[in-house]
């Protein structure tokens, strides 16, 4: 196994931003997964949890595994890559669990290889991670851990991946301790939608990105409405439309489902108004008996980001 | 009837821009119809006109009637409006003809009421005269008519237009002379959409408006794809198809359908490109056979002009 190893915090990320299903997504700043890649004689992938989630270690069924078993096929001379994962972003809680693991250590490895892969190339193969997260390729949350700030994959075939600068924006999570299954949530949304909901749609997200590029927090709140998705997801998750009217009340410019459940996110634009939101968030789920984890947070322009590169 | 009088130029305008199907639209320079408004002592809305078109001057049936009968309902004081119209856009052309008329009247009229109305209110007036051509209250023509420039009609209930701040745009159409009325080509959409179809159409349309507030043409043109209305309508376009693939040979950024057609819209970086795609709209036609107009113009940032204020 080579000396050199690279580390890396890679972000937990919020899919959809509401009215952008598939294909709008940011990062956040807290909390990461800390992850050690370094170039390994052995073939293949090999994979050391130094955590409590029991993922599977396995190259084939793991999310690095998948992620850098693709980049291994486009990369001559290098045997394999040896993982070393510390995950703080609990798996199911969507948050981006498993984009965090992938874009993390294609980045880590990229490093290692001298960055001969574009970001283009690094969320592809970060995709294959996802695949064997939920069976399917989305780069919701790939794209933003790896670009960092908000992004919009306006197209998969061919990958079309856009940055939108966005005003400083606080967000406030809140993740009741039940699990959906991201094939589940994907499963009950109904194939066919009204054309004069899909309007409204894109009626919000033009809003939504328009008022990002803007810098125009009124309409980014106004814009945060989604009529397709929401409604069907949001039965899963227990007190949703109330966690949403009062993180309003208490200041939150908008938010709803992260990714596909069950954690909920609500932008606002300072910290105060932030910690007002978890106390609503708290309050909300405290009074229903529901364990919750809360994170008080911002968008993440960064990405994921290398802590410690060490040539030995 | 007063001396005071007010003549406007009223721009055309492209509604939906591809991918934005009844929420984008923008103003041309050209052409432009010439409404003299007055404020007159009968009691309601007298129109005279002043080219070939033959529009009905009895106010309720009138698009400047339905305008501007919706403005008075709000004004007292003011018994009536007289209006003299010379309109240069074609109605049934596709480029909001309908749209310039009710928008120059209402814009007219307000000046000479001291501009106590907000543009929004002008609006509201203005898609009343919207409903007299084609049945239905829509504002993707009336707004960028009034505003200027690109603008996103967010929402109709409430009103949420969002002006987009665009880059130097060279816009050509041609008017292949077939007749396709609005409600027709409102009919022969399907009211349902498969959930896929939609999530590429909000990529194009978050994508076309990042493409214009960051200045950013080629994602404008890779933007300007539409997989769900344009795929029935160009159907009623005789060499729609030859249409689009010349004009990007011929240096378009991308185009499609001006609003439900039958004009064809393509844009451009610069004047020389538009001339060349001008000269390709033509050679399909003039092979098909069929009578044609053509403009070559720019998006209008303006919107409505008040060219001749009166006072005698």
């Amino acid at each position: 196994m080579s000396l050199h190893s690279i580390k890396v915090f890679s972000p937990a990320t919020v899919a959809n931003i509401v009215c952008g299903f598939d294909v709008l997504g940011f990062a956040l700043s807290t909390p990461v997964d800390e992850l050690t890649v370094s170039i390994s004689n052995t073939k293949g992938v090999t994979i050391v949890n130094e955590d409590e989630f029991n993922l599977p270690t396995t190259a084939e069924k793991n999310v690095c595994g998948g992620a850098l078993l693709a980049m291994l096929d486009e990369v001559k001379d290098v045997a394999g890559f040896h993982i070393i994962s510390k995950k703080n972003i609990m798996p199911g809680s969507g948050i981006g669990s498993s984009a965090a693991s992938a874009a993390g250590a294609v980045i880590a490895a990229n490093t290692l290889l001298g960055n001969i892969f574009s970001k283009e190339d690094l969320v592809r193969f970060a995709m294959n991670g996802e695949k064997v997260a939920s069976g399917v390729k989305h780069a919701d949350n790939i794209a933003p851990a790896i670009y960092g700030g908000v992004t919009l994959i306006r197209s998969i075939h061919p990958l079309d991946i856009v940055c939108l600068d966005a005003p400083e924006l606080h967000v406030t999570i809140v993740h009741p301790q039940i699990e959906i299954r991201t094939a589940d949530a994907r499963q009950i949304l109904k194939q066919n939608v009204l054309l004069k909901d899909a309007i409204k749609q894109w009626g919000n997200i033009a809003g939504l990105v328009a008022g990002f590029l803007q810098k125009d927090y009124d309409l980014i709140g106004r814009s945060l409405e989604d009529v397709i998705i929401e409604p069907v997801r949001s039965m899963l998750i227990p007190g949703f439309d109330e966690v949403k009217q009062q993180c309003k009340e208490a200041g939150a410019l908008g938010g709803g489902i992260s990714g596909s459940g069950p954690s909920i996110f609500m932008l606002s634009k300072n910290k105060h108004a932030a910690q007002a939101i978890e106390k609503a968030m708290q309050s909300v789920y405290d009074k229903i008996g529901l364990a919750y984890h809360t994170h008080v947070t911002t968008i993440n322009t960064e990405g994921v980001k290398i802590v410690m590169d060490d040539k030995r």
